[in-house]
């Protein structure tokens, strides 16, 4: 009955999409449920929204996009109406937030895990689908509120087991970056200048300073001798922006990057530098927004949180168009390596701010809103990078050697199961139940990374016993032993004990631990 | 700010999808982790695809829709190609199994729950997004698979706390439905009418049996006098499809359904009747299909699961279009009531099969199938018709009296919380971060389900104490009390204990237990 090849289907997934093993799944159920233990500790619910919404109360939120509308898998319902799968769990939230309004209590404190899809290019790492584990605070317009998701971020850290040191909770201020531009003189409405001026502050870890600089100001040629435009900042203008959004941090920069073109030292002594220095800090949107930043981290000082977890740290930017106060991100520091043993940093693993324009959008008031949006996949990446993973035991197979017992051996199953599973413990027990013989049968069990298997031929059962095969142990032994005969003699890592529940049981549960 | 209220946007999920509350997602992972903890002591491991495929790899396999290709959310990829969310689970482990053919021990035993997605006509309690938790077996042709399956479904149901008596696994094989109607001489092309009739068998839940045996004969009217037509059957053929596939059971039928228009025992005495049935039970085909479902049952049996969780009901026909083998259901047998009072049974809460074609679409091989699908959201529907869940306590709440020393008030929620959620517990503590004052910190404690606040002002400060309240204690007393001076002397449910955190958490602990 095989078809013709030619018209066989060909499995495979679309691009962007992945399978996920066993390793990753339980992972992932791991980190899952330690975020969800933290947040329910915090005193956040659970919420969930569908995975598909109408592509206008989604709205054109995107908040890492260039040409946010683009990126979305949209599609037309029966009535032809826009339906789009989310693209994150944020607008979803604002809709149920809004819908729900007189309902639900405020500050709305909640949690929520799920997939969400992006329609873009896949690359290395960079998934169609992938996950994300957002908190998120709703009627609270206090840095208090700003505060405890950065807390909370903090704890979700640790409690995922890196130490204080390992991550940092960075955490600016979008008025901080509008009012200093501002201060400038640049209009408010002059969007492409702001973004443009954000985005390339934003590339500090991808340029050297003396780059960055050059981009702030007139431009460029890149390596290649095409030219790169700058946005034509003064050379003062630039000078302050960088003085303040990027510190100079030899540790954060490699050689290659922190190369010394530029210096903030020299180049800081320029009176129009310290004049408009001046202007700035006697900016008074400026001087309000600072201190709000400031106590937002205050807050955190006064919950024992200190700077080896929360830092202000200006050089945060992120999602500019989106957020309205606040942001924040969660940055792992440590440096790991990639498979091909070159050093890697993980940098970003979640990030958020405060969102007080989007429940707005359905409601006829302003409601403060502000969350933390966890990468679950990139968190699980950076947590496999650190820690190798030990793998989990497979089932313990109880082998069929003679098919016309086969109901002893479901009898013998069922029971050793019942036995080797008290209270929540988990332990596999299986009988084989495919076709082949003893070696195949064995084969599997390694192929499933059995810790053990039972195995009972007619002269066990004539003698009331059955043969326990340790495969961990057993693979050990045979690198030592070369001779057939000698292995047959030694029959090693193999017992046989008595056909008793009991019996087997204690001697599966010594492997087991052993 | 507020917009034009023309110009705003209506707040609303599409039809046929809908958020999920707290104590709807909480229920959902409790059902997930009881399943998932029996599949994997059964030695069956996690394995999750992509919730978008390619069209094609789907196929049109929706088991219980007429018009299968209807019924799929589909839409395009840049390069043209048709993307499908996923109508079940089976379909992508067929994709996946074959993808990764060589490389999967086989007996391939696997799980996995997530959402599917039907873009069918919703209507109550029917979705467009749902549910699924199924586990299968890929790669072994014996009743031992399906038995396995059948026995892993009958301690699922059990391991959710439905007892023996309250749920049954229903087993029978699209084979023995098959070959009983080769023995009627109704040719295996003969597709519309063979489905004809097992759809009229499936209606045995809803029609008489007199109703019935008319439907599969020449037809009747139905109640306001429409013709509703037969299948064409001879009587004696109906006699025999019936007397096999819906034995008279007077407990599974309400008076109402089982009106005694029709009677087995007068009509059985029919000599076509006797010698068709003989015919049948003659037919080589049909006996062969007899004794595998008996080996199935058997196979249960030996591993001690009787009568009263695993039977033969020749009435179970599902997806027949799609199953190639066995087929069984897990059927909850006890009544309940509706919302509205009236007695109703839940039915199926799963259902599964042998479909030994789907993996061989892609490879080239037979390759045998079985597997159960739980309908997660039916089930947890069930289950909330027969518990009345405790409703989960929300947080223990910091109330802010003086908003000046928060900093105080956030340093105790910090240590509280800690003192509390020790190893694994989870007792949600949070300090007030609205605006309110103290009348409204209290309704929205209230709101919360908080089991207790923590109160202090500057008297309590002064003194170094704190006024723990408890809310369920004190809406019981306030209940007795009428008088206000009474009130504020007695106090009720309040008690003033030491600033100190041991001594809090030991107040609040007892409050918690109480």
């Amino acid at each position: 009955m095989a078809k013709n090849k030619a018209n066989r289907l060909k499995a495979r997934v679309p691009r962007g999409f992945a399978d996920r093993s066993p390793a990753d799944i339980r992972e992932t159920l791991r980190i899952t449920d330690t975020i969800r233990t933290v947040y329910e500790r915090w005193g956040f619910e659970p919420v969930e929204t569908p995975l598909i919404e109408y592509a206008d109360a989604l709205g054109k939120f995107l908040p890492d996009a260039d040409r946010p509308n683009e990126g979305v898998f949209a599609f037309q319902d029966d009535d032809e109406q826009w339906l789009s799968l989310r693209y994150d769990l944020t607008a979803p939230l604002a809709r149920h937030v809004a819908e729900n309004f007189d309902r639900t209590p405020r500050p709305y404190k909640s949690y929520r895990a799920g997939w969400v899809f992006r329609n873009e290019k896949p690359g290395p790492g960079r998934f169609r689908q992938f996950m994300q584990f957002d908190a998120d605070i709703v009627g609270a317009a206090s840095p208090l509120a700003d505060a405890e998701i950065c807390m909370m971020a903090a704890d979700t850290m640790e409690a995922l087991g890196f130490s204080r040191g390992e991550y940092r909770i960075r955490v600016n201020s979008r008025v901080v970056l509008d009012t200093l531009l501002d201060a400038f003189g640049i209009e408010r409405d002059d969007t492409a200048k702001r973004l443009a001026i954000l985005r390339t502050i934003d590339k500090s870890d991808k340029f050297s300073r003396g780059d960055i600089f050059a981009l702030l100001t007139s431009g460029r040629l890149d390596p290649s001798g095409d030219p790169m435009p700058g946005v034509g900042l003064s050379e003062a203008e630039a000078l302050v922006l960088m003085s303040r959004f990027m510190p100079f941090d030899p540790k954060a920069h490699d050689a290659a990057l922190s190369d010394q073109e530029f210096s903030v030292d020299i180049l800081s002594s320029d009176p129009a530098y310290l004049s408009l220095n001046d202007q700035v800090d006697n900016h008074e949107g400026f001087r309000i927004a600072m201190a709000q930043t400031e106590e937002l981290v205050n807050y955190c000082r006064a919950s024992g949180y200190d700077e080896s977890r929360i830092i202000r740290d200006f050089s945060v930017v992120r999602g500019l168009e989106y957020y309205t106060g606040a942001v924040y991100e969660a940055e792992l520091t440590f440096e790991t390596t990639d498979d091909k043993g070159r050093p890697i940093r993980f940098g970003s693993v979640g990030g958020g701010g405060r969102y007080d324009g989007l429940v707005g959008r359905f409601v006829s008031q302003n409601v403060p809103a502000t969350g933390f949006s966890v990468g679950v996949s990139r968190l699980q990446a950076a947590l496999a990078a650190r820690n190798t993973a030990g793998e989990t035991p497979g089932p313990v197979i109880v082998t069929v050697m003679d098919r016309d017992t086969i109901p002893h051996y479901q009898a013998m199953t069922a029971k050793l199961r019942a036995a080797l599973n008290q209270g929540g413990d988990v332990v596999p027990v299986e009988m084989y139940i495919g076709d082949s013989g003893m070696k195949a049968q064995l084969k599997y069990a390694d192929r499933r990374n059995a810790p053990c298997v039972i195995i009972q031929g007619s002269d066990e059962r004539d003698a009331g016993t059955v043969q326990i095969k340790d495969l961990a142990a057993g693979k050990a032994a045979s690198e030592d032993i070369t001779d057939r005969a000698e292995w047959v003699a030694a029959r090693p890592a193999q017992q046989e004990v008595a056909d008793d529940i009991d019996t087997i049981a204690a001697a599966v549960r010594a492997i087991l631990t052993s």
